[in-house]
Parts: structure tokens; sequence; C-alpha cells
């Protein structure tokens, strides 16, 4: 029995708001559950030094939490003076994740940077931030269509990601918090619509996992994809 | 004629949303028109070292932007490794304007951290954050008291802030971004219910400003302030 | 009764002492009774990216404390790695005020940066940095002049500073470090000859101020302004 | 046709030196052909601060490049400040995988950190890592037992990592630098000699993988596996 | 001939200024010449962590230079982040060689801070600083005897310090700054009075030097010695 | 007696070991018995932004230690965010020792970094990185002159260095760590083959030294000079 009573391969309500701030070209709050993030994609025209006249465009994605996204208070990273080996570690992914939907060859010399704010978090803010993020980026494309700074459609695919692990033994889909830190694995899967992995980044908590349940963790994620896609194309007013 | 629209003595519209966020004893989303600020406030045991033993708590608040807040994206400040100046000087501002609300010694030994960040900017949000951080901060000292954390009621009265300045030579009130950019001279106000004031910071941006000027931005800030505190009282509850 | 036996209205002795140090272009003491800080101005040519090719200069300005000019060492902002919020307050306050001075049209594409290094602190080290400053700014200014790198006279007025508050009720002018940290309200006033305001600051430290009480402290800093600019016209040798 | 000429399931030659240095509790060289990394455990008494009390040791780690382990000089962390994302990444999973091989409990209130030091670099550093850091983890380990610090053995598993990926469409094992630069998907798998799974990291960097691929990938490393346990327990000289 | 015509056994003029800031426990002004540096020595109750519970003090420096103190304007370091390696180097010598004239033991668990800010620059700031510094130094040993907070008397010696150089192939005595850009080799002398050596630091900037040439550097370095202690025992009133 | 039983004018057993990592365009391990540094010298295009367009090259060098190189593990630069002053002093001594080996204005606009990593510490790293870094920079000119991208050859001298000092009251040389950190004076003396000196940095630890005592620590330094140059030139392959 999931703490939510939930059934294993259910996932949370999953919403996509669209023009959630006015000034981004693409803002977007995805929430998975009580997970907010504030995805905002900006476009800035050139890219960084070592990509320059080649061509090409460049997506890259930051990430941070509100202090008090979480139940108890977390140092501010500004205040810190550094971002976290997490942060780091998650921006590296929602970027990696996000320029996998994109041809950068047909995005010209545009930047588009994609910030996943936590407002509130409830377990896979990391997956939700992909999941949005990717809404945010559309949005930004079509901004530079709109605006013919670009020709062609540089999407080539959207991409969207969910959690999975084995609470108490069981697989089980879209861990929250109260799954997630009582996890034995825990992976988080980023996947195309046609099928095709992203990537795959499973961690044993404690103890360690076969490839049987490998599998069958897998399989919920794919299941639970086509309801990402499923929100991700209804929130774009994208038709199949 | 403000770019707005708006008569010289009118305020934007105020928006006062508690409960905006589930894990902070306070949170609060306060809207001055477009400009849009989560004020949370976080509840901690203990004060920082150099009051220790004295008997006596602590208000203190942080201030951040989301990084496309804004028309154009600014770097975030946890990547770049610090604070900006402007970020400091604002909160160390909304801190001390926020003590004026609380005895302290009431409050024992507890810290209040407001943090306050703009998920969108449109000019004001210093004076948003201390309107709103104000409000976080009653239901962060309510939730001691509901906790039986303290005997007495800390609040000594509400606080709450908001713009003047002179623009094309017209004394206006909550100058919004377009207003903010171009005026002549600008202020903010921190005041009290009854009148008080707690802070004043005003700046020529361009020449220099008269003793009358002054005084009739003050009657400004003034009026306006009856707005404030009303939107304070009906999202508190609190009759006259 | 003032701790120091002065008058309400009756500033310390102030000094303003040219050439004091021999490489910048207006290098100044200024001494505010016990307070003393030294004002270097330093002419670069060139300006910030950000205003390349507009045609105009910057003033802007650093603030700094040697760790023992207090009566306890405070640790050396360098080997802390970063300058703190009041540091970083203070250093932007007085930009701001000096730019007031000048037109920065007629500067052309020079910065002078004026690094205030307080040597000796005894209460408002930001109001001597600005009234000194003010006369390092005019000899670098001259300084260009006089090496025909500038052709018109980018100075406009003299702006000068003086703090003033509420001390045990009393309106006071000036005050000092037993009178600034027992202090109702303080109050700092940058001001230029003709009357005008440039900036004010005031705060409560304890309670509130009212509409009158501001108005009491701004007649006595307005009082206390002629002093400082007759003490600034006497150093540059400015007849009336 | 690997560039290396090697067969797709089979590793480089793998070697681990211990007491490579003479100050560490556990010191190995590892070597993944010519991929070269010092792993030295330091046993220290005492845990992090939010493990006191809890009875309990700790495992971490850290990873570093020495500037010129790679093709072309790279800049120095501890010039810039501060360590990249990529570093603080690899330190976090290698401090993880190193956990799954001890009992926490049985440690003791002993830290036990791994650094990781880049001597050379030629792909597979963080594979590498693991499995060298393993061998001097269980070195440290036994420095406590012989010194009668603890009483029971923590260790309860060998943990080892290699790499797998897709080249030109073909799964092959253990890449090295030529085949990590030119790979369409990467992915790091650390094991347990049972079989189990630590963690699996799987990356498409370009394109998508498929379930398929994925399994046949981690066939590839379940079989390398015995190869990399073999030589743990050589230098260990544990018989089966 | 040496540029300023000096001999090349002649120091500059050297002053020494106590009680030049009112807070510090020992605040001298030393200059050399044109080099002006302020020596502050505070005392504060207590040593570093690592030295607590072995009876004995610390003696610490830190060094600092104006941005101004120089030619061009040197960026200030507090604003950079960071002290710089020459800065980290000369506070490390001024405080290996101050801790030389002081019993340790006999000064008690207190750390006296030597605080050297070049005020203004002309080459030697390093010597001037360990020059004046022992004078700011004994003063606040004697605040300590004075307040009967030690009791035996901890100064063991005074020391002193000045640049030796081989200037076109000549060896001077106390370089001043066109000298010191100018010379083949530079060296810095710590001294006591009875002739000891607590540090030489000679660097060939150009070509080598022999050992007949350093010895001759010393010569001059002992001469000028006697001049040194003259100064300081004046200051400070000792007779012989 | 020295506890390594070694006579006051015999040197440790010295190694230089080339071609040790297969990237840099020199790679030297030098061992001074226990002490083992990797020196690799990186050869870059261009010269920092001060020396451009004069025509000259550059030589720099880097210092560091792996976190375990020494008996008790040391926390590690990069992760605390900043070089010590420690490293800094050394990397600066090793930087200026190494250029007085080469004719800067021959080798063009290059940049050789050095890079001395200390893999194990037993005293004498600084010395050991000079010696050993010498060979790897001989072998990096050597690589610019093979690829013909320099003419003519901008060795001038060789250099190395050694230790000396005065331990229970008998100058000896090159210190290992139980003498290093027991001696009463310690110094650093970097020559060239024909006896000339280039740095000598000798300090006091305890008590003072005299001439006499410098001379006879500097004969040592001489003496050890010769099985220094011997081993470089064997290593290079350069005869008499």
């Amino acid at each position: 029995m999931r703490p939510s009573g939930r059934q294993p391969d259910q996932p949370r309500e999953i919403r996509l708001t669209r023009d959630y701030t006015r000034h981004a070209e693409g803002s977007v709050l995805v929430e998975f559950g009580d997970t907010k993030v504030l995805c905002n994609a900006s476009v800035e025209a050139g890219v960084p030094r070592w990509l320059r006249g080649k061509g090409q465009g460049w997506i890259t994605a930051e990430y941070g939490m509100l202090p008090r996204a979480t139940h108890t208070r977390g140092g501010r990273e500004a205040a810190r003076g550094k971002q976290g080996g997490r942060t780091l570690e998650i921006q590296r992914l929602i970027g990696r994740s996000l320029r996998a939907a994109v041809n950068l060859k047909k995005l010209g010399e545009f930047t588009i940077t994609v910030d996943c704010d936590v407002i509130q978090a409830d377990g896979g803010t990391r997956t939700a931030s992909i999941t949005g993020g990717c809404v945010a980026l559309v949005d930004a494309i079509r901004y530079l269509q709109r605006k013919k700074l670009i020709k062609s459609d540089p999407l080539q695919q959207l991409v969207a990601s969910i959690s999975v692990g084995l609470f108490k033994g069981q697989p089980v889909v879209d861990l929250d918090y109260p799954e997630d830190s009582g996890a034995d694995t825990d992976m988080n899967v980023v996947m195309t619509e046609g099928g095709g992995l992203i990537e795959v980044q499973g961690t044993a908590e404690a103890g360690q996992f076969s490839r049987a349940e490998l599998n069958a963790m897998l399989e919920l994620a794919e299941g639970a994809g086509a309801t990402l896609f499923a929100r991700q194309r209804e929130a774009l007013g994208i038709r199949d």
C-alpha cells in the first residue's frame, strides 16, 4: 500500500500551466501532485564561446529550490556562495534531456536557457522540471518561429520524465516525498514519445536491485509516459 | 498622465494570498499589479550566536529574484557565487522593516526568516516584499501561539510599504516598471498604521528634489497606506 | 545633553586635507571630528562595458574600513572573501551621490573611481566619505582639465552629506559613535548647495518617527550644509 | 571494429596496485588501460555533524583530475575556486557506490574518505575510481580491524564498476577516450559480485536507446564484472 | 648613482609615529621615505583553535594595500573576493618575523593581530611593515602589562627589516620603487639587534647573484639595522 | 645524528623519471627519497594578456598536494574553494625559479605551465618541484623545437633546488619531514650550474641564525648542487 493510496502504476495528477509569468518566452508551471516547479525558457541571441561559428544553437538549464520549498528551510545557495552538488547534478541532467528534444543545427545561433525553480517540493522535482521544461522550450521555439528568427522547426521530439522505484519491495511510479525518502531503489527515466530512452539513472539507496526489478520499473515508466506526453500535447494544443 | 492611466494617488491592485505554499509557517503571495512576490516565513528554534542568552528572538529576511522575473534574463546569483549589492541592500531593508512590527523580547528565542522571492517583477518588488512579508510574519507568529511555543503576542503593529516618486515632475504613488525606470526621484516609504515612519529612502535619479516635493510624496505614501493596511487586515481576518 | 557637549545643531569639526597621498589624481583626508576617511579619486580611460560607445563617462565608488578603524577589530573583508552587505550598501550610496555632482556627458569616456577607506571610525563614515569624496572628485576633474583630456567642465554642483537623528527624543546633527549607537532614528542626507536633496535615508532604529520629526531633522541637515559647503569651498579655493 | 582492436565484450587490461603511497590507510593505483587513478582511503575518527550520536560510520569520496591528466590542460579547480559540476557529480556517485560495500552500523563512528585523483585519463575514470576505491576502502577497514578499533567486519560486499555504451551502433564494454567521445550512448554500471545492481546511469549522447539495447549493454557489464571482481580478489588476496 | 641620489649604504628617512589612530592597542605609522604603512596591533583574548589549551599566545599579521597606494589603481582585494598570492606571502612573512620578537609562552592565551595597511607605496612595504609592526606589537604588549593581564614581559627582542639589492651591479640598501622595479636582485632581510638573522629572502630578478654579492648585501643590511633599531628605541622611549 | 642516518652533506636518493604520463609535453616524476612530485609541463600557444605583443613567452607554475600526500589528510583546496597561502607562495617560487632557466624572448609567444603535484610528501616538496620541473620544462622546450615552433634554443641554463637547515645546531642538507619539522632554521636554495644563486629563502623557525651559519648552509647547498645537476643531465641525456 502506497502512503498516498495510489496504485503502483498510478502517477500523481499532472498539470501544465502555460504563460504562468509574462516575461519569459516560455513560462510553464508544472505540477506533479504537490510538487510545483516554475519552468521559464529564455531566448538569447548568441551561443557560448566554445560553440561560436559552428552554426548551431544551444539549450541549457538551471535549477534552484526556493529556500522553503521543503519541509524545513534549506539555506539559500546564493547566500552560501555556491550551488551544491545536487543542484549541479540535476541541472546538468535537465539540460542534457532537453537538448535531446531539439535539433541544435536547426536552432541557429540562439541559446535557450530553461530555469527550473521549485516553488514547492514533494518528490520528483527533477522529473517535473524536465517534463515542464520541455513545454516551456517548445513555447520558446514557437516564439523564435513567430518572430521569423528561425526558418525550420528545430523540435525533433517531445521528452518527458518520471521517477520509478522500489518501495517496500514493490515497483511504483512517480514517488512522492514519503515514498522517495523510504525507497530502496530510486530511478529517474527520461523518455521520448516513441518509447526511446534518453537517460536512465537508477540508484540503490539500500541493498541492490536486480535486472528483473530494473525491467519492472522501466515498464512502469513506459506506462506513465503515455500520460505525460498526453498532458504535454494537451497543454501545447498538439493533436495526434 | 501615467503610462498605466492611473491617478497620481492611485496604487495598483494589491492582492495578498495566504497559504500559497504548504510547508512554510507563513506563506503569502503578494501582488502589486504585475509584481508578484512569494513571501515565506520560516520559524526556527534558536537565535544567531550574537543574540544567544539574551532572552529575545530575531527576525531576518532574504530576497531573491527568479532569473526570468524581469524583461531580460538576469544571471542566477547562486551560479555567480554571490548576492549582488542590490539584493543585499533590499534584504537588509526588509529585515529592518519587519523587525519594527515585532517585540523581539516577547518572541522568545526563535528566529523567523522571511524569504521574499520575486516570481514576476514590474517595479516595487521591495515594497511588495515588506507588505506581503508582514502578513507571512503574522502567520508565523500565530503558528508559534497555536503551538503554545510563546505565551504573549509579540506583534506590536502591522508595517507596510509603498513607493512614491516624481514622474515627469509630478508626485505619483506605487510606480510600476515603466515609471520606475523613467522617474526623476524614487522613494520607498515604510509605515505603521498609526502614521509613523519606519524607513524613508528617497533618491534623486536625475537632478534633485526639494523639501516641498518630499512632503508631497510623503502625503501620497500616507494616503496609500490606508489601502495597504486594509488589504493586510482583510487577508488576516483582523477587524478594526 | 549630547555626550560630546555639542549643541543639537552643531556638527563636529570638519577638516578636508587635499593631496594627502601622492599617487591619486585626487586625494583627500576628510575628518568629521574623530572620524577619518581617506578619499582617493582615480582617473582611468574607458568606461564599463555597458556604457561603451555612449559618449559619456562614469563615476563609481568603493568603500572599506581598515580592520581596526573601530573599537574592536573587524574581520578583513579581503580575507573573508567578500564585501559585506553594509559595505556594498554604503559604496552604492557614495557612488550615486557623487554622480549627482557631475554631468557625465561632459566627462567623456573616463571613469573616476573614488575609494573611501576609513582610517578611524567614530560615526558618520558614509557622510564623511561623500563630503570628502566630492572634493577628491573635483581634483580628479581638474586633473583631466589640466591635462587637456576634457574640454568643458563636467562639475555641475558640489554635493555634501551629514547625518541627523533623534537622540533621546531630540533632533541632533552629525551623530558621533556614542549617539549613533543609541539613537532612536538615524538619517543620512545628501544635499546640493542650492538646498536640493539628492538622497534621504531615514531609519527608525527603535519605534518610529513622525513627519514633524522628519522635517525637524531635515532643518538641521540644511543648517549644517552651509558649514559643509564652506569647508569644501575653502579646501578647493573656490570663492563665492 | 573498435579503435583499440578490442572485442566488444573485452575490457582493457585492469591492474590494481596496493600500497602505492605510504601514508594513507588504503592506497591503490588502479589502471584501466591508460586510465590511471590513485585511490587513497583515509580513516578519521568521528563522523559528520548530522550523523553524530547515531552509532554509525560514514564513507565519502572526493574526485579530482590533475590538470594535465588529459590531452589538453584543464584549469586547476583549486585555482578557479570551485569544483565543477562534473567533479561533484562523479564524487557523489563514487561515495554512494562505496557506501553500498559497507555496513555503516558496523563501521562505528569513523569516517573513511576515499580520494580518487586521476593521474592520467583515457576514458572511464569514474568506473576505475569505484573499482580501485573499493580496494583502498577494504585496506582502510583492515587497518581499523588490525588496530582493534572495530570489532566486527563492516565489509558486506565488494563493488566494482564498468562503462558500457553503443559505439557505431554496437554495444561495447569499457570505453576508452576515442570511443567515449564518439559513443551514441554511454552507461556506467556499478555492481555487486552477486549480480546485483547498485547504480545504473545511461545517457543517450545522440539519439536515444531502446530497452533491448539497454539490456544488451547490461549483459556486457555483467560479463566484465567477473573480471573486475577477480582482479579485486587477487589484489586483496581473497580466495573464493 | 642611485635615482634618489642616496649613498649605497644610506637608507631613506625612517619615521615611526606611535598612537596614530586611537582604537588599536598599538598603532604606528611607519614611513620609509614615501612608503607609508599604518600598523595596528589588536589584542584579543583567546588563541586559534589549534593552539587552545597549550598555555601560549599567538601573533599573526594581515597585510593590505589601499587600492590607490600605487601609481595606478589596483583592484580592491575585498571586491575581487580573495587576497592575492603576493599579499598572502607578505603577511605570512610579517607574522613569522614578529613571532620571533616574542616568547609566546609568556604571552599567555592572547592573540595579537598586526594589521599592516599600506597608505602609500614607494618600495619596501614589507620591510616597513615588519619594522613598524614590531613597535605596534610592543605597544600592545605594554597594554597587556598595564592592564595586568600578563605578568612577565614576553618581548624577547626587537626585530626590524630592510631591503637590499643589486642595482646596476652595485649593492644598495633600502630600495625605493624606481630601484626596486629595475634591480637585478632584491633581498629582504629580517634581523635582531644582536646581529642575528630571522629571515633572508633573496631573489634574482634578472640573471643570478654570487655568494660574494650575497655577503655584500648582508653587510649593507646589517649596517642599516643600526639605524632601524635606533629609530625603534627612540620611538618607544627605550634607552640602551 | 640525523634521523635517517645520513651524513650532514648527504642528500637523499634523487630520481628523475621522464615521460611519466603520456599527454603532457614534459612529464617527470621527481623523487627526493620518499618525496614524490609529478611535474607536468604543458605548452600552450599565446601568453597572458599583459604580455601580448611583446614578442616573448611566459613560464608559470602551479603547485598542489594530493589530500593524502601527508601523514594526516589535508582538506582538498578545490573543495575549500581557494588555494592556501602556502600553496600560492610555493607556486610563485617555482615559477620565478623556472623562468631563470629560460630566455623568454627566444621562447616566442608560448606559455609553458609546469604543474607540480605532490603524490607523496616527506619534506622538500618545493625543492623537488623546482628540480623536477626544470627537467619537464626542458622536455617541453624540446617539443617546441621538434615541432619547429621555435627556432633558437631558449634554454639558458639548468636550475635546481635543495633545502638546507640547522638541525640540532648542525648544518644539514636536504631535510626530510622529521628534520624539517624539528629544524631551528630552514633554507631553500635555488641554484644554477655555474654556482650562481637564483633564490635564497632562509627562515629561523626558532631563535635566529648567524652569517656564519648562513654561509655553512650555502656551502652544503652548493655541494648538493653537483648531485642535482648530474641527475638532471643523466635524465635528459646531456653530456658535459
